[in-house]
């Protein structure tokens, strides 16, 4: 069977101008891999309620899970969960459970708890809340869409939380062969491995620094035995080339 | 009159499997804001060629300009050149002047042009090169797309020779403010601001490290009398809270 397929969508504004280098797509990836669930696509969009609408109703339509990161904060440009309410045609509100989670937070930080910090308790309708231990105001899931926030250590422990709630395929395995060889000169050969081994998925890295060149080989698959196959005959067609 | 539009599409499993970080997506951003480009839109798919013929599609009738970065090498997994000439519906095949570049460099280093290398030639009909000052094999433009490397050290230089050639609008001007209380708490002098200054975007990045916790506000805009007159009236909300 093959794995569940997954899609990403990261929200902001502060991607796209330059102004922040997005970190969540790198750890979701590599995340979702372990879990054995295959990430297809990610898009970036900006701060912008048709923009996001429009992603999450094409990539939730068209991918087992959509993950997203960003605008689900106090703020007038955190505008994620009335646009994910919207592509789900689900109606949204401050949320009881979500207003008690913030109330408790606040109450112990001291802090009060106004109407800025109330948006953070909007959920739509039939979504079940994603916990942060971190800040408190929580993400969410609705059908196969889970809403998370964009700020790097409180979106990694509610992919953490999440994860583990849907089932994964069989993991994605890889091994790497570093082959100091043009990769003009490894093109022949791995084309001919790729096609001898059409299970597994070949892909060439090239390299080049301080005077050396080469390439990483890196051969993904589900089938530990079958890497190593291919590893092997890899191995032998470089006997030169490898450190 | 508004700033050209603009995507990118990254194209690469490597990405995608966590294996590897993109630095592309945020080097472009900085360069095209800095242009007055307008960055809309980011999208990431794998060596698939359905996925990145659509992607290509859908991204370079959506927006002015299209960049992609990735899957222009020797190997197998190289197929971004076919699938651009698929999207614009054009002929390719090794082209004489790609293969001159190629020769002429292979010949310098003493390698040879072997038929993987000669991939790196296929060009669409009608495409203009871009130049490689690195590993010789260039880049292409075609219609409002720009084809280019996905090693950083080429994709950057090829964002050099390509930026000059279009028409930018404005540059993106911004200008950040540092202040030291909870989102929470900013959040709605924020909103105010925000309705006051329509022309401006106006952003909030929270952080938290050591103690201490607060939110970068950036405001960026076309007019830069307008950014200053935001940025003392966001001073004036928060006169304790900047240091």
């Amino acid at each position: 069977m093959p794995n569940p397929t997954a899609a990403m969508l990261v929200i902001g504004d502060e991607i796209l101008s330059g102004r922040t280098r997005d970190a969540n797509m790198h750890h979701l990836a590599g995340e979702l891999t372990k879990h054995g669930i295959d990430l297809k696509e990610v898009r970036v969009v900006s701060d912008d309620a048709p923009a996001i609408t429009a992603a999450v109703k094409a990539l939730s339509a068209a991918y087992d899970h959509l993950f997203t990161s960003g605008g689900i904060g106090p703020t007038h440009d955190d505008i994620t969960a009335d646009c994910i309410a919207a592509a789900f045609d689900t109606p949204i509100d401050v949320r009881d459970d979500a207003r008690a989670i913030l109330a408790a937070h606040y109450k112990r930080t001291g802090t009060e708890l106004n109407e800025s910090r109330l948006r953070m308790a909007r959920i739509p309708d039939g979504a079940s809340l994603i916990d942060n231990p971190i800040s408190a105001a929580p993400g969410f899931s609705i059908g196969n869409c889970h809403v998370m926030a964009g700020v790097p250590t409180i979106f990694e422990t509610m992919v953490a939380s999440v994860l583990p709630t849907l089932t994964g395929g069989a993991p994605l395995l890889s091994q790497t062969l570093r082959i100091e060889r043009g990769e003009g000169d490894i093109a022949g050969p791995l084309g001919q491995l790729a096609a001898d081994f059409p299970d597994l998925s070949i892909g060439s890295y090239p390299f080049s620094h301080s005077g050396t060149f080469g390439a990483n080989i890196v051969i993904r698959g589900h089938d530990g035995a079958r890497l190593d196959a291919a590893m092997q005959a890899l191995a032998a067609m470089f006997p030169d080339a490898i450190t």
